[in-house]
C-alpha cells in the first residue's frame, strides 16, 4: 500500500485557498509579510489545523513552526518537511505555503493510512523565507542551523524602523501553545517541496522537478551618500547627487551583467531616495543587488565589480558610497541519497520529470549541514512568481504531495 | 520717524528659535512637514503670538492663516506679507519661517510706534509651499488664487496615502479660533521675505537681494510600468524590469540636461521602486522631475524630451511609462514699482544689496494676478538650503525686516 493513495487533493486545495485568504489582494494575489498580523494569523490557522489532528506543535526563538507526528520511536530524529509562510509583498498563493501544506497534508495521509513510522514526521514553517521586509532571506534557517546568530537577526529593523525582535513578540504570542523547541535539533531528513517559480517544467509539461542544487545567490546593499541642496538654486558643479550617481552605478552594473547565455541574475529590487522631496537634490540613496549564477567564477567576477565600482562612481561625483554583503551562499548541492529517492517515488508514481537545479533560494538550502536534504518542485503556470498572478494546478500539487509522503514514510522507516 | 526703528532683532531672533523647535531634529534642523502635527503645533503658536498683540485671526479652506493688524481704513484691501510654516523632511530654520517671522515682527514693530495705517496690514503663513510631502508646491497659494482648485488640492496624497483633506482637517483644528476667509480676496500689494536659498548674496558680502523675477519652474512625475518576476528564476529575456529602465531615462535625460552655462537645473528628488522586495523584479517605479532655467526656450527643448524619453526607453524595455506635467510656471515678472520701493527703502537704511532673479520658487509667484508683488531676500550661511545645516545671522534677517516695515508702512498709507 502506498502511502500517497491517501493524499487527498481536494482536502489540498481547500487548506491552500483558505490559507490565500489571510493577507489576500485585489489582484487574487497574498501579501503577507513576514512577522506582521496575517503572517501571525496563517501561523494560527496552520496550529488549529495541526491540533485537531492530534499532532503537537513547537515553536524555537526565531518562531519556526513546527507541526510532529510521533513516531513509534518517537527518541529518533524526526524526519521533516516545510517551507514557509510568508510572502512578498505583492506575492502568490503558492509560494511557501505550498511547501507547508503539502507537508501537512502529508503527515494526515499517514494518519489516515493507519501506519506508524519509527521516527516522528515533522512539518515546518520557516520564519520570514522571503527577506522582503526584513533581509536577508532565509532568516529562520539560517538561525536554526546556525548561519545567523538569534541576536543579530532580533536587531534587524525593516525600511519603518521596525525590529524583527519587536515584530516576532506579537506574532508568536498567537501561538504561545506551542511547546519551546531549541535551535539545531538533529533531523533524519528533510525534504521540501515547492512550485518551481520559474518556466521549465510547465514548458516541457512535465510534473516532478528532482532539485540536484541551488544556484549561488548573494545579496548586496549599497549605500551612496551626497549632500541636500535645494533643487531650484545649486548649480550641478555645486551638488553632490546622491540619486544620480546611485543611477550610474546600477547603469554601469547592468551593462556589466549582460552576458550572452543569459545565466546571471542581477536584480535591483529596491531603491530609495532620500529625503524624497521633488525640490531637494537627494543626499542618500540605499539600494539592494540580488546577484545569482550557476557558477562561482561569474558570482566573484560580478561581486569585485559590486564592491568596487560605488566609490569609483560616487568619488567622480562628489558623493560617497558603502557596499555591504548581506548575504553570499556558492553552489549549495543536495544529498544523492534524497536525490535518488525522490526520483524513483517519482517513477513508480509514473509521474513525467527531471533532475534540475533550483534558480531561487530555498530553506532547504542552508540544512545538508544538518540533514540529508532535497527538494521537490511542481509546475507553476507561465513560470510566473513573486507575483500576484502566480498559479499552479491541483492536480500538479497533488502529484508532488504524492511523491513527498512516499519518500517520508520510507525515510521515517514505516510499520506496515 | 523710520517704522523700521521699532523692528529689535532679538524678539525676531528668539521667535525663529521657539519655532524651530517645533520639529526639531537631532542635526540642527527642522522636520516640520506640510499638514503634520508639527505643522499645527507651528501654525498654532504663531496664533497666540498674534493674539497676544490684540492682531486678529483668519484662516481659509485650504489651511491658509492670516495675522491682521486692522487699518484706520479697514475695508481697504490689506498690505499682505508671509512665506510658509512648513519646511523640507531634513529643512532648515529659515526657509519660510523667517517671511512669516519676518511680518509678524514687522505688524509688532507698527504696534510698538504707535503709528496707524489705512490699509489693514496682514501677514499670512501659505499652507504646504514645500510640497515635499504633497506634491506639488506653493498648494495653499495655489489654491488662493486660483491657480488649483480646492477639490483637487484635497484630494492629493502624500506616499503613505493620506490625502490633504484628511490630515488637513486635523491641523485646522488647532486653530480653530480663526475667523473663516474666502479665497481670492484682494491684496493692496505683497511682499514677501525670504533667505536666498543660494550663494550670490553671501559670495558678495551683501544683505538685501531686489527680486525681480522668479525663473520657470516645472515638475513632472515619471511613472515606469513593469512585471514582478522571481530575482533567481526569471531569464533577462523574460525580465519587464521598471527599475533598469527608470535608471536608463534618468541617466538619459541627465546627458541632456548637462549645459556648459550651468544654468539647467535638473533634479530627480523622490525615485521609490515597488515592491521594494530585494528577490523581486520591481514592476513601478515612480519618479520626480524639478527642472527649472532662466530662459522658457530651455524649459520647451528638456520638457519636450521628458515627455517622450520614458516611453521609448520603456517600449525597448518591455514595460511602459506614464509622464504627468504636475505644475509648470514660467518666468515670473515681479511688479516695478514695488522692486523699485524695495531697492530706495534698501538705500534709505544704506544696506548693500542688488536687484536679483529668485532660483527658487516662491508663493509669491502666484501672487502679481491678484496684486503687486515683490520680495526681499536676505543672505543664508554658505548659500544652503533644503538642509539641515540652513543658517542666517540675526543682524541680516533684521536688515530684511527693516526693509520690509519700511514698505509696508509706505504702501499701507501710514498716518504719522
Amino acid at each position: 500500500m502506498r502511502i500517497s493513495n491517501f493524499v487527498k487533493q481536494d482536502r489540498l486545495w481547500g487548506r491552500l485557498t483558505d490559507l490565500a485568504k489571510i493577507g489576500a489582494t485585489a489582484k487574487g494575489g497574498v501579501n503577507r509579510q513576514a512577522l506582521t498580523a496575517e503572517d501571525g494569523a496563517a501561523r494560527r490557522l496552520l496550529a488549529d489545523w495541526a491540533l485537531s489532528r492530534g499532532f503537537s506543535i513547537f515553536q524555537d526563538d526565531i518562531g519556526n513552526l513546527f507541526v510532529r507526528r510521533n513516531g513509534s520511536e518517537d527518541s529518533l530524529p524526526p524526519v521533516t518537511t516545510g517551507s514557509h509562510l510568508d510572502t512578498q509583498p505583492t506575492g502568490g498563493r503558492f509560494d511557501g505555503a505550498y511547501g507547508v501544506m503539502a507537508g501537512l497534508e502529508a503527515l494526515e495521509a499517514l494518519e489516515d493510512s493507519g501506519i506508524r513510522t519509527r521516527h516522528p514526521v515533522e512539518v515546518v514553517a520557516w520564519t520570514n523565507e522571503e527577506g522582503a521586509r526584513f533581509p536577508p532571506s532565509c532568516m529562520g534557517s539560517g538561525v536554526y542551523t546556525g548561519r545567523y546568530t538569534l541576536d543579530w537577526a532580533l536587531s534587524v529593523q525593516d525600511p519603518a524602523g521596525t525590529s524583527v525582535g519587536e515584530a516576532l513578540t506579537a506574532v508568536m504570542e498567537q501561538t504561545k501553545d506551542a511547546a519551546p523547541r531549541g535551535f539545531g535539533a538533529p533531523m533524519a531528513a528533510y525534504i521540501e517541496a515547492h512550485i518551481e517559480q520559474g518556466p521549465i517544467l510547465v514548458s516541457a509539461g512535465e510534473t516532478i522537478g528532482v532539485v540536484t542544487s541551488v544556484q549561488s545567490q548573494n545579496l548586496f546593499e549599497v549605500e551612496v551618500f551626497g549632500e541636500e541642496a535645494h533643487a531650484g538654486t545649486t548649480p550641478r558643479a555645486n551638488r553632490s547627487d546622491a540619486v544620480l550617481a546611485a543611477v550610474e552605478i546600477v547603469a554601469e552594473l547592468e551593462r556589466a551583467a549582460q552576458d550572452e547565455a543569459d545565466a546571471m541574475r542581477f536584480t535591483v529590487g529596491r531603491f530609495i531616495a532620500k529625503p524624497g522631496a521633488p525640490n531637494t537634490v537627494p543626499s542618500h540613496v540605499v539600494f539592494t543587488i540580488d546577484l545569482r549564477h550557476p557558477e562561482n567564477s561569474e558570482i566573484e567576477r560580478m561581486s569585485n565589480l559590486i564592491e568596487c565600482l560605488p566609490g569609483e562612481v560616487s568619488a567622480r561625483r562628489r558623493c560617497r558610497a558603502k557596499v555591504t554583503r548581506l548575504s553570499d551562499s556558492p553552489v549549495t548541492p543536495f544529498s544523492d541519497d534524497i536525490v535518488g529517492l525522490i526520483d524513483s517515488k517519482r517513477r513508480d508514481l509514473e509521474l513525467p520529470g527531471r533532475r534540475m537545479p533550483s534558480g531561487a533560494g530555498h530553506d532547504a538550502m542552508y540544512i545538508p549541514p544538518l540533514a540529508p536534504t532535497g527538494m521537490i518542485f511542481v509546475p507553476c503556470v507561465d513560470g510566473i512568481s513573486h507575483n500576484e498572478a502566480e498559479d499552479a494546478l491541483p492536480h500538479d500539487l497533488a502529484d508532488g504531495t504524492r511523491v513527498l509522503v512516499d519518500c517520508l514514510a520510507e525515510l521515517a522507516g514505516r510499520e506496515g
